[in-house]
């Protein structure tokens, strides 16, 4: 339990059901004087809310966020900041026809044996619209960061099987899919038209980059700054993969190709280690990758059982992303960058402020 | 800060560096009446313990565990558990040489600049010699889970390019790399002595299994049981990268393939979930994959910088194992055992005993 | 930080401040399948509400609570329960005087230091008002707890000079003062009309008693049950000291007084202890009793200073409870409850269900 | 759970019990670069140590405390501290006798109730001798806060009936009772003398004072630091009370008279508040007061049960303290530099250094 609290220092807690009346978050530790209204949440809001191209779940959600307390005359006061987004477009008869049914590779199954019952409606505490407030509450922290030259930001980078490159940030912002290679997306809109008529859906790939975190972010042992970043993006719904730096791929490495070498003149010469070692963040941008498995809700019919142990055909009609990793980018910068906040803080509280 | 524990109500608290006296943890949360002694750690300890084969550090530690408390009359009583195990073939002077050098990808220079000193000998807090504490603790969890039909496994699954097919829990055992497949252990160990005579290292994947997991581990939102195995495997020296399940593999499927159909006479008729749905768990086995990176510790020279930021070649001879891979095993399944020891409490705190 | 959550298991974070747009909270760890509505909490919250009497802050709050998730079909959930009330009668111009102020006992001067900012109206995050989501947070532990034949309830045993004898639960709740004895009461009024004709406050004792409470709630060593109340109560404004059965009066008690002695036909034979032994509670009744400061905010002028450190003289006007222990009750009653709620839930984490 | 560490980022997490084979304790997020060395906590190791006068227990503990971890060099690393003590005088025989009995206001009868089972001899983990790891642990703290121009110092402001005045804090080391006033001593000796002769015991008050600690310390608003103070005093064993300032005598005091007020020449005028404004430390001293029951364990007979659930008679043999606050003051100061030291690094990692 209290599982819906994330970090120890710069800590948020989440409240809300995705056809409840709202969604709600308490952010606490979040230090005095940071200039903060709603617009800078509003801003990645916008980026991660649905309804906002053909290739995302058509449920149209004003996702307008309201400041409730901690902000005065414009600046953080360092008490708790409320947060709340009201629901508005909550089609719940769309679901009503599944609620005795275990939709496959939904948290259907587990919650009601978990609770012995649970909110039916559109997932409810499962769906990823909780994510908005996860979005609004790491906009704060990205704002904290980016005035002491941190930047975090991703892109997609592997949409089923393309595989994209990174070009530029600039691409990133210009396209529905959050591609880092504007020319692809032609490609990536023309699978995404083939998928729906396939009734079907695909996984994703997502990387988020760090840049300016400082050195000395990271605790021994347990709560090393790697640990807790996969920590935060394998809570993401849907996540079933998390990497930082090689990853994977350090498997086949060898030692001295691994290894990131120095000089006094060029600092690190490569960077396999992602920006941390030893748990602790290098001063190189931290990098980290993350897999989101295919959207469960389709629309071709699958087998399962309903609570009564019967065999059913389920077909998940409703609104629904065919590809969750789109809106994922978002979302995954805003966790890596809560991650970031809390060790900032207990860095500062351990070690007095540093120069970074 | 507060880095050393882990876990909400099954907590494990350790010290402890690899050249300092002693190495300790407080385990606070056990359920009382669990029969423990001395030779149910000792077991999985042997099992990490270096020196035991040519493959791994010749470092010789006879790695005794003592129970100080929480122990009486051969069971537990629900106080903290202390454990000690005393430090005996610590070889400083084998270090000294280093001590103002960073080692390429050590977490020398990170704890150097986050603490402004650090205890040099042989890695000090951040030298894997700290995992013993980790697998004696785990060894509790393990204890417990077993009592109540959980088993948590692991294998190597990869050595560098090898790819090793599940055999036989049996066959694990019989070898050092902890193979799952006993033919292929020639393979590895002609690999292995190649590498020594190249002054190089490899990495490797670890894949850990719990069978028998009731469903309904694992909280909303945040403290999902699939992010806190992360949290756990992410946590331990030398791993980039986890997996639960089809792991990165879902990047390429589709939602028909992905998605784990039901039937009353079958149950779940796949497990690319990797028992795990919407963070809690599903009662199908838990599936967890790591990578581990290439030792860094090799004789090959390799450019870096010393606390002077003066440019430095860094040879480490020192006692290390080439491929740090190969002790993992009984390490990450210590840690799954933590995460699910850790859920099992929660879950019985907020919901009651289930029946599992 | 993080100091705006209370509990490990059953987690209550609020926010919110006097003159902010709303007061929140979210509930975390609450078990499934408790039957729960709004006017389980409003009743509550309507017992601790300003200007019920003229004894009482005459500023009017309807103070109607949200239930804003976590709660359907009637029943809880599992999952997070946020909880709103909007502030209606918000008269900031009554502060605007004294933003630069330091009112005589107030913590005008400490959140200034600290944060070096603050919300002045009507004492921002610093106000009593905040202790509405204390209580309706608690209504949720004491419907839970009654339901498993708990009762938490409290008096008020001391108004300044007048000490009130318990005489029964009834009387308590049928006066403004919230005195056991109604005998009292026409004195006890007197007494306030005089306080405000003399412009002034004074202090008052709150006693709760927890009856029900099963055996085994409490934890070695640090988080003993009643040092779990004493940070639930002395974390309430204006608590300046508690007590635990026979508290202050044990310094000269003898040990032979003040065990309590047992038999098997009638059990303890007293309760000095107040219900708690070695920091476990004991089956009888939990005794907590807390002093109560006088309200700061009188119309008396006072010596301070404002924050350019020049001498002022402050005189509170806006509306003020002239002791603010009157209202106390039903805040130290919640508190208790949540300290007991989540102590249930540590308990049969660690020992599974108890029959209590 | 987990009650067995206090603190959220400067945490003490100990074991151990009264006759099993050590105590220990790992202090996670001191600092790094604090000079630090095992004379420093025998020191007041030393002043609670039991057999140091014919006042106390005679049991005879050498009570040497070794430094496991977390020093190199002589300095703080900023890793865990690894703290132990091992038993050496436990004479268990003296206690089978008891082992089915519940003594009278002792935690037999919780404990047993709690957890089925207990470790019995000399009361196991409720036995004061755990307090020997908080005051080693106390002592690094104060050492942190010393060098910093904090001092916590307590002191015995009652023994039964005797109230104490202060005098000197030099008188307060040169005799066993920890009394600030040398000349009451004779008196107090005869006093405990008679007790001796009547078979009982009595209760005590201790009253520490912290000195120097800056304006800021403490959150809102269930973290307090008069909250933390109590959680952290309530939680030494015996205690029943907890003032902070004018304590209880607040209740009777009128607002104009308690409310401290403020000149620009001479800072605040008075001390009811304690030190501690909105439950932030305001920069005047912290005065805080506990109050502690008699020795439970005396060689009167009792009445009681056993786990049989029949009449016994208890006489306490064994060697125990008359009076238990005679011993408490180091444990009080202890558990007081804790909570500062606790709250020092949450204020610098919310809100940066501050100058104090």
């Amino acid at each position: 339990m209290s599982g819906n609290t994330f970090g120890k220092l710069f800590t948020v807690t989440t409240f809300g059901e995705s056809h409840g009346e709202a969604l709600g978050a308490t952010i606490d530790g979040c230090p005095p004087g940071l200039e903060l209204c709603e617009e800078d949440l509003q801003r990645d809001l916008d980026r991660r809310r649905p309804g906002s191209s053909r290739h995302t779940t058509q449920r149209k959600e004003a996702d307008r966020v309201r400041i409730l307390s901690g902000v005065f005359e414009g600046r953080t006061t360092g008490t708790p900041i409320g947060l709340l987004i009201e629901n508005t477009d909550q089609r719940s008869k769309d679901y009503s026809r599944i609620k005795d049914q275990f939709r496959p590779a939904h948290a259907d199954y587990t919650y009601h044996h978990k609770y012995g019952r649970r909110d039916y409606r559109g997932g409810g505490r499962s769906s990823a619209r909780e994510t908005a407030m996860r979005v609004a509450a790491g906009a704060v922290a990205k704002k904290y960061l980016a005035a002491r030259g941190v930047s975090v930001r991703g892109y997609m980078s592997r949409l089923g099987p393309f595989e994209m490159a990174f070009k530029s940030w600039d691409a990133v912002e210009q396209n529905a899919f959050f591609s880092p290679d504007a020319e692809r997306v032609p490609e990536l809109e023309a699978f995404m038209d083939q998928l729906r008529r396939d009734q079907d859906s695909v996984g994703a790939e997502v990387t988020v980059v760090a840049e300016g975190v400082p050195v000395g972010l990271g605790e021994p042992v347990f709560d090393r700054l790697d640990a807790d970043i996969a920590h935060a993006l394998m809570g993401i719904n849907a996540v079933k993969g998390v990497e930082i730096g090689a990853g994977f791929a350090a498997v086949c490495q060898r030692g001295s190709e691994h290894r990131d070498e120095m000089t006094p003149e060029d600092g690190f010469l490569s960077n396999h280690a992602g920006g941390v070692l030893g748990g602790i963040s290098s001063g190189q941008p931290i990098v980290a990758r993350l897999a989101l498995k295919p959207t469960s809700s389709i629309t071709t019919p699958g087998r399962s059982v309903n609570v009564h142990g019967e065999a059913v055909e389920v077909v998940t009609r409703g609104r629904h992303d065919p590809c969750v990793g789109i809106r994922a980018t978002p979302i995954a910068e805003a966790m890596v960058a809560l991650a970031l906040m809390d060790h900032w803080l207990r860095q500062r509280g351990q070690n007095g402020e540093f120069s970074g």
